[in-house]
């Protein structure tokens, strides 16, 4: 008996029908929605359907050595979640109740395995809303969001996954639950380990629960512009001069010509102008009306050309075309999504780094950003070759191209990743932004949770 | 040679006019404003002027295996910051530049020694401020607000110090220099190790720099009511009905009989009705008018005299009632002042249980709160009486009361301490609230950080 099956066979004793081997569960852990997959298929999914199935689970992991890979939802853009071979593949997909919902305290306590949009619409019963809105919120879990430290489009004005989480409860390597944090909007008691699991994509334990901080459904109008410049530079200014004329959108979104290109068609849209960049931009709140016209002024005075609409649904059409970003680059080719994010005031800067690259590389970068915030994702379009075993790898000269461009993100004072995480595609860049000595240090961190190593082994701190 | 001199002589031959051993210099650092002192003085004060300055006291601190307490304006109110025998008390006040401000990134980059309100008075020519307000915010440092993750009374609409850090510039126990966080809203490359050093209270390193999210200020106009109600617990009530009802103020103080007369009798103010307890609220924004309305009649429907002022003047006066809190405690005897934090909804049962302590042990305890946030102060009065040293300890009875409190929040869903830390004072009650495993997992962490222990030993995570 292989030490494999061993493993198995331990995990069928204590999970029972629980475990899943069929070939069908084994290579959907393999991937997530980078376009990467695992070498190899992982031993086992195991179902996790409560927090003892998880403990019991880690528990044998440890006892037998073996790395696990907590899954949710598999949306990942960075291969967190890819399980491969010797691996145990644990879902937490099945555990998606809602806990607690208190509207006196803004407070819901939730399982790691719902989707991020089932618990908004369970929220808004109650005039409630959990505020981070990855683009991938319709099909992504709470605990995925959590374990990436997700963004989404809302975040320059309602903040990221970090502000809206109050505590977490951790199951460690070796099955010891810890629950982090507290119920109350302050606290200081000892040190701030929610905070650490946020954005540590699986390295130091598995999430089982999590205690949210919520809002309340904004009253009042929301008013949705659409402006398009003629070049993307322009585009971006303009976002830079919304940021630095004191207006707060709620949503301030940018497409580039090619991104706008490829939406229209697949849409059945007219094409729009060659060339032209648009920023879809949406205001809210009490304040919505008076802060579009605000915006327009801004937009227009920077050569925008301006509509704005008080329409709900109108509101909703614009917003769609950003939101067929994904399905329109699919159409294009094989994609690496980046994601770096600069600066506000650095957007500018980073377009021409990106149009750079493009020229000198010899590829198109369709690029997608979130101006509000400033983080952008560039889409690194190629053609797929399978390689021996069948798998699409990003060829080295994608990556030459990727790296040009992190390089350039870095020297205007920004960061790798806004939300997607480091998993396995940006773990070699992990030390350039974080120096050696905090490379090592985080390292080591991870250690104190995880002492054996077992805990999503070869990502994020893998050089 | 003593080993204490040794250490003097390399700081001075390192560090020249720098060091101080002048006996004030040596008193001043061994006290915080908690009433507690350290017992004996440290070898010296080093007042740093610059991140090298910083680098070579902990290198000399490592080398010779000597503890670093790092102090900013000495105002906390746990005891975290004072430095006792063959300690170096690392004071980082004079490190008090503003490096950097960015209207359009909506950042400013700081040293850690400036104080909270000279930080925002020149922010404030920007149209710019830093939102963290603890009531200490004229004489407490922004390096000071981080290490003990200070709050204050905007919380609940603006938020902690964990949401205002975008990054920290650490030094090591070893002298090495990190740069943790990033200058962009989001950014999620490795673990979240800003976070982890906000209210860590000197145990991970020196604070020798920190970029800070800025917010543009508020337009329109202020409104202030004040309520009184005829019992505390009518008041608390109140309080939570007003979250309850969706408004959102942006302060929400809440006083005591106790600390009515005692700040009416400072302040030669008339008497305020016996047992009466007043709520304090401001509400502001473009829905300023609106929402003090809504909070009014909510007021009333529970029983309040409430009246509404729209006069900035009027709220400045209103407000100056509750800032005169810690004055007017001082005239009723010795304080300990104490900060536990309770879900929003159990305020009205945290006083019950306040009450239930003064009479079960027999002493007063008057109470302010910020009911915004759920965020009590519960002052323990007693008659100082000097130990054998000089120094005023704490009596017995008052910890065996506090205790009694302590653990009333714990079982009401909060926690020890809301935005004054742990320190000294509550280092024995940490356990309690983390449990064993994760004190044990926190004190570890530390350990990466700080191999020798000789960062603020004693402090935090010591039984």
């Amino acid at each position: 008996m292989s030490a494999g099956s061993d493993v198995v066979g331990l995990l069928r004793a204590a999970l029972v029908d629980r475990v899943d081997t069929s070939e069908r569960a084994l290579q959907d852990a393999r991937a997530d929605k980078s376009g990467h997959a695992a070498a190899g298929t992982p031993l086992a999914v195991v179902h996790a359907a409560s927090v003892e199935d998880v403990q019991h689970t880690l528990r044998i992991a440890t006892s037998t050595g073996t790395p696990v890979v907590t899954r949710g939802a598999g949306t990942g853009l960075a291969g967190g979640a890819n399980a491969g071979a010797g691996e145990i593949a644990l879902s937490v997909r099945g555990m998606q109740r809602i806990l607690e919902v208190r509207p006196d305290d803004l407070l819901a306590v939730v399982e790691p395995g719902i989707l991020n949009a089932d618990l908004n619409d369970a929220l808004a019963e109650h005039g409630l809303w959990w505020a981070p809105d990855p683009a991938s919120r319709a099909i992504s879990t709470v605990g995925g969001n959590i374990a990436t430290g997700a963004g989404g489009l809302l975040c320059a004005k309602y903040g990221v996954v970090r502000d809206a989480v109050l505590g977490v409860d951790l199951v460690l390597a070796d099955g010891r639950l810890l629950r982090l944090g507290h119920r109350t909007v302050k606290g200081v008691t000892g040190l701030d380990l929610t905070s650490l699991v946020i954005g540590s994509e699986g390295t130091l334990g598995v999430v089982v629960g999590a205690t949210l901080k919520l809002r309340r459904l904004i009253p009042g109008e929301v008013c949705t512009l659409a402006a398009t410049f003629p070049t993307v530079r322009t585009a971006a200014e303009a976002s830079a001069a919304v940021t630095a004329s004191g207006a707060q959108p709620a949503i301030m979104e940018l497409m580039d010509a090619a991104c706008l290109a490829a939406v229209h068609a697949l849409l059945d849209l007219a094409p729009p102008t060659p060339g032209a960049a648009q920023l879809t931009i949406q205001t809210d709140g009490p304040a919505a009306a008076a802060e579009a016209e605000l915006i327009a002024s801004t937009l227009r005075a920077v050569g925008g050309t301006v509509t704005v609409s008080a329409d709900r649904e109108e509101g909703e059409r614009l917003l769609a075309i950003r939101r067929s970003m994904h399905p329109a680059m699919e159409t294009l080719g094989t994609t690496l999504i980046e994601d770096v994010s600069v600066p506000r005031s650095a957007l500018p800067a980073m377009f021409d780094e990106i149009a750079r690259v493009e020229r000198e590389h010899g590829i198109v970068i369709p690029t997608v950003a979130h101006a509000g915030d400033g983080n952008l994702h560039p889409n690194f379009i190629f053609d797929a070759v399978p390689n021996e075993a069948g798998i699409v790898e990003v060829p080295d000269a994608i990556w030459d191209a990727a790296d040009d461009m992190f390089r350039a993100a870095l020297r205007l004072g920004g960061t790798l990743t806004g939300e997607h995480g480091v998993g396995v595609l940006k773990r070699r860049w992990l030390a350039d932004e974080l120096g050696d000595d905090q490379w090592e240090l985080q390292r080591q961190i991870t250690g104190v949770f995880d002492p054996q190593g077992i805990l999503n082994p070869g990502k994020v701190f893998a050089r």
